[in-house]
This record gives C-alpha cells, sequence and structure tokens, in this order.
C-alpha cells in the first residue's frame, strides 16, 4: 500500500452568508468573509490516493490520468469561478473550505476508484494560514 | 542607502472586462479572467523602502510603523473586496495587477515620504507564477 | 468527521542543556544548541483540530474563534520571549521541539474542547528541516 | 509517542522505461518520463520517527544521529547520481518515485530501529506537484 | 515603464565536465557534479519583461502570450532532457546555470521585442541554495 | 556581467534595546523586541556576487568557494550564538537587521573580491514578513 499525491490549484470567488441572515448577522458570524461584492483566493488542492503499486509501470496509478481527472471533474468545474454561484456541486450549500473539501470527495471518490486507486485524502488550501483535510468518513 | 521590505498580504475579487467590449471580445482579451461572475486571488504585497539607517534606533523605519501605513491605506481598502467595485483608488482603471501595482504606488508613495523613507518598489503577486513590480516611473 | 488546521508563528529563544551536566557534556549532547548565550527560532505552529461540520454554519469551528484561543493560551506566552525562562507550561523541562509540542498540546486539549471541537495534531516547525508532531497518545 | 520528521534533499538523474517495452510503448506508458537520454529532479525526503521521549535529553532521537544516518544509507547512494545506473537498492526495479520510496524505507528501517526509534513513513516529492508517502505496509 | 515576471519550470539532467580534462581534472573543479552518469535538477525559470501599460487592456504584455513564448522557445527544449545532448542553443557551451540564463537570454530576447516588451532579467533557480540572474549585459 | 546568488542560514538570539534608555524608553522604540531575556530568528542570508562568466569553467565563481567563504566568515559567528553578545562584527551596534546586513557586507566584500568576484547585494531575511538588502552605497 502507497500514497501518491497530486497538487492542482484553481482561483475563485466566494461569499460565506446565509440568505436567512440579516446582514449584520451575517457579519456577526462570518465576519469580513460574507462581503456581498465577493472576495477570493488562490486555492491549492492536494489529492491523496493510495494502492498497490503496479510491477509492469512502478506506478500506483499514471500521474497524468490523475491529474486529468481531477481537472475534468473538479478544476475546471472551480477555476476563475464563483463557488457560491457557478459550481454545481456545491448549490444548496455554505461556500466554506469544510463544504468544499467534502465537495471535492464527492465528485472524485468513484472516478478514483475507477481509476484503479483509493482516494485517500483531499486537502483544501485557503490561505498560508488555513486548510482543511477530508478521509471520507 | 538601505531598503527594507514588508510583506502584507490580502484576499480579493476582480475581473477583467471592458464595458465597451462584447462578451466574445472580452473572453477573446482576457480570457477566463473576464468571467462574469468575479474569481478571486490570495495576493501578497511587497513593499520596499529605501533610505539612511537611523542611528539612535538602527532603523530606516519603524516596521510596526510601515505595516500600519500598508495597512490603513492599501490592505483596508482590498482585503476581501471586490477590486472592481470597492476599492476607491482603481475606480475608471482595468483591475489588471499592472494597474493594481501603479494604484498603490499612488497611494503610498506621499505617504511613506512623511514617515521619513522613500517608496522603492511596490511588487504584487498574484500568483505563484506572475507577479508585477512598479518602481514609479 | 472534517480536520481544519490553524497556523500560527512565534520567534523565541531557548537553549538545550541539563544544570547537572557540565558544560562539556552539554555540548557532546546538545552540541551547539546548548550555547549558554541563547539562541533563537521562527517556529512556525500548525493546530489541526476535527469534529463535524455545523450545518448553519458551514464551520467545524469559527476559525477566528480558534485563532484566538491559540493567541491567548499558547502565542502570548512564546512570541518574543525566551522558552527556558519565561514560559510557564515549559518551567522543569528540556527547552526541545518534543516537550514544546506536548507542552502546547495540554494548554490547547481542553479549551479546545471547550469550542466545541477535538485538538488531533499540535506540530512545531523549528527549521526547514526539522519538524514535530504531537498526537496526544 | 511523538513523531519528528528530518527534510534531506538530493538531485539526481532518472528515466522511467521498461527493457522489454519498444520506444513506442514506452513513450506511451511513460510519457516524456522515458527520454533515453535521462532527465533529473532536486528531490525532497522528509523521514519521519516516533518513539517515546527520552526524559534525560528531551529528545525522540538526536536529530544529528538521524540526519547522519539519512546521509549514510540513503542520500550519498542518491545525491548527483543516476537512479537507473548507481543506485545499489534500485537495481532491477523501475525507477519510480514509488518505488524509491520503498526502497528508501527498506535502506533505513532496521537502522533507525537500532537507533532507537521506529520509522514512520518515507515522503519523496518530486516536484512542487507531486509526492509519494510510504508506510511500510 | 513596469515590470512583470513569469515564472515556468523544467526538470532536466545535466553534467558539468570538459572533453579536455582528466577524470581527476573533472572532479577536482566539479566536483560531484561531473558525475559521468549525469544527475538532475527541477529548475525554476523567471523571466522579467518590461515596458508600458497598454491602456485598452491594463496589460504590460497577455501572460498567456508572454507564458507561450517561453515554452515555445524555452521550456520545450529543456523539460525531461539532457541540458548537454540535446539542446541546441546549449551545444558546445558548459551546462552550468550562468552559461543556460545566457543562452535563455538570447533564444527570448528578439521574441519578446517582436511581442512588444522588453526582456529584463532571465533568473534561473537550480536549487533552493543557488540561482542566477542576467540582464543581457 | 551575470549576477550568482548563494543563500545560507543561521538561527540566532538577538535583542534590540539601548542601554542608555530606560526599560520603558525600551519598550516604546523596540516593542517585544526589546525583551531582556532575548528571542530569536531562523535567519537567511543571500548573498549576490557579480562578474564575468570563466569560459574554462563555466562559472562565474565556484559556488563551494563562495559558500566556504560565507560560512567561515559570517555563518560560523551567527549561527547558534547571541548577536549582541558574541558576534565580533556586531560590537558597539544596534542588532538590527539593518546593521546585520551592512556588517556582514563589511565583513564580505573584500574577501569576495579577492576570490574574483564582486559583491553585489547581502540580503538578510528575518521572517517571512520582513527583509532588508545592502548594496554597499
Amino acid at each position: 500500500m502507497i500514497h501518491i499525491t497530486r497538487r492542482e490549484r484553481f482561483n475563485a470567488a466566494h461569499r460565506l452568508f446565509r440568505h436567512d441572515f440579516t446582514d449584520e448577522q451575517n457579519i456577526e458570524v462570518f465576519g469580513k468573509c460574507s462581503n456581498p461584492n465577493w472576495h477570493g483566493h488562490n486555492y491549492e488542492l492536494y489529492i491523496t490516493v493510495k494502492g498497490n503499486i503496479n510491477e509492469m509501470t512502478g506506478f500506483l496509478i499514471n500521474l497524468k490520468t490523475l491529474s486529468d481527472a481531477i481537472k475534468q471533474y473538479v478544476i475546471n468545474k472551480l477555476d476563475h469561478k464563483n463557488i457560491n454561484i457557478e459550481v454545481d456541486f456545491m448549490q444548496g450549500k455554505l461556500a466554506s473550505t469544510e463544504n468544499l473539501a467534502v465537495g471535492i470527495w464527492e465528485e472524485l471518490q468513484q472516478r478514483i476508484h475507477d481509476l484503479g486507486a483509493e482516494l485517500h485524502c483531499v486537502k483544501v488550501i485557503e490561505s498560508e494560514n488555513n486548510y482543511v483535510e477530508y478521509f471520507g468518513k
């Protein structure tokens, strides 16, 4: 059993707020992250998969295949997008880093299984001071 | 003559586009950066000032004073804001990194002079692959 | 169950030595880290907590609350301080990175529990080449 | 139980290919990594060991001792070398990052045990976008 | 006048040696960098160009255009290649970082001029401890 | 003319204060950096030298020779030391980053000239947010 991690990046806008909160409540709970005019981040995404080494290739998984899947199912939906408005798997959810990590897990788990590896961890770095990890349970 | 540099950071949303362009023209010139729903970045700002060392303190400038000025005149206007809509010194300008660096220079040059140092360089890092430097001329 | 990590930083002086060792013994065991005139580091502290996502906020824990707790109980005691002399929770202990990680765990575990999350890992980076992790058992 | 990690670095050349593949097959499976004239990397190696803190020293293990062992048994064999041709513990194996991590584990596990700690993880970073971790099982 | 910098990366093998030196002379002058079986690096390339901001776009130069030119004329020749054997603009030269920076300058200067900007600096980072800058004179 | 930069690192303790100030004055001017029990940093030192490429070696200067000189004349005096008490070239000076950069310049300028290159810049990074550069005039 070996673990391999691929980093991909995306730049996106978001806003933390609830429709059923007043502006004052949104500011109290979400602070400046609730700015109605949005703000954004350079997100870094680390996808860790696990499995056995294929003896013929020396690979757990071909990294180009893994990178292409992450781009197709996740990065293309998020990069240079508004997470609240434009990302299908985030509709109806608060655009927090926690929910984003869970949403990315759900987009990737089956697809990575189909590629012959198991998804182990989705790590989303929002800033140099904050990151979230989700292990699927 | 010595140079000292202070880093500050801000997270903001922006969009590259012209009102007098069609959507197709905006996409042709600005690509995915013209997304009407915005995107954003973790910007890093490096402010370099120059001058002589004060013999009594060993400082060119007190870094807390420099940091406070950068925060008051620049970071507070940009952090968790929409550069196109909410930043006074960017009104009427394209929200490019180049224009942002020039705008920050104009906000800071006189203020740093008043603190006893000279502004030497404004460096704005938009992503790990791109940055702009402006030396004021 | 999700994991979220907050980074905080502190700059401190320390010295590795035992009172019951001769200078020669201290140098033999601790090398240049036993310099009687102290040396210091830019320490990076990564605090990882775990728990469930609050459906109302999308947060595991409000990061400002977490950051404030880390600052109040840990950073304010360590930053610009001498770890051997001035840090209450390190009294009577060797000022090693290992003991520092355990000491920080003991300062934070109950407080983070009271904030509704569980402390998962204390990671202390002493230099780009060395770090310690403590998981509380 | 505490975990401590030491980083070491090495620069090496390698090539991904199989002798029993045609050039076309090698390119299909390994892409540009199969270039017959080699390419190379600045590899970063993170060795994590675990164990109890020695009360006399405050250390899990003396980091100089750990660093010396990593250099003697691993870095000296890899640094400024060709992984395919010159590294004894990689003979007969595909020079993938996965196999490299397993090979380094086998070089170090018993030696670190003899130093009084247990090897926990071998992490090999091949580029800023890719890394492999091996936990020995 | 503004400066903008684009980072690109390449992984390559090389060897420092002279055909007219004995092995002993090569080791004396070039040390382990003269290993006949090659070694390699993750090189980082920072290309800084300067010029005026285009008022219609807010750009000094379209970064995609700049990136494409760097890839076409430099990265595609170097990435996953052997610098001594396979890179046309390095033929007949010692494969030092200094010569590499000068060679990249010569590949790019006219092409960037044709794109409407002026090449200001070629910076080649060979490792976290070493880099070379060339300003063309 | 080419520029080459070598990074070296040192960990040191220091304190910013004046003997002719009261404790209150020291705190007012130097803040927490005046703590009488010291604090410390992981300093990074970037030494940039310039000159012509030696046609026989492809080098401006042998980096091992440059590194050895920096270690002998600067790093060995600073690493794991107290800058105020133990560093000969800082005696009688405030232990600010500015004065440190000037002091390192004076230690190295003639020695690097004797090695056949010219010192161009001394850059001292005190933290990820602050650095000083000195160009010798």
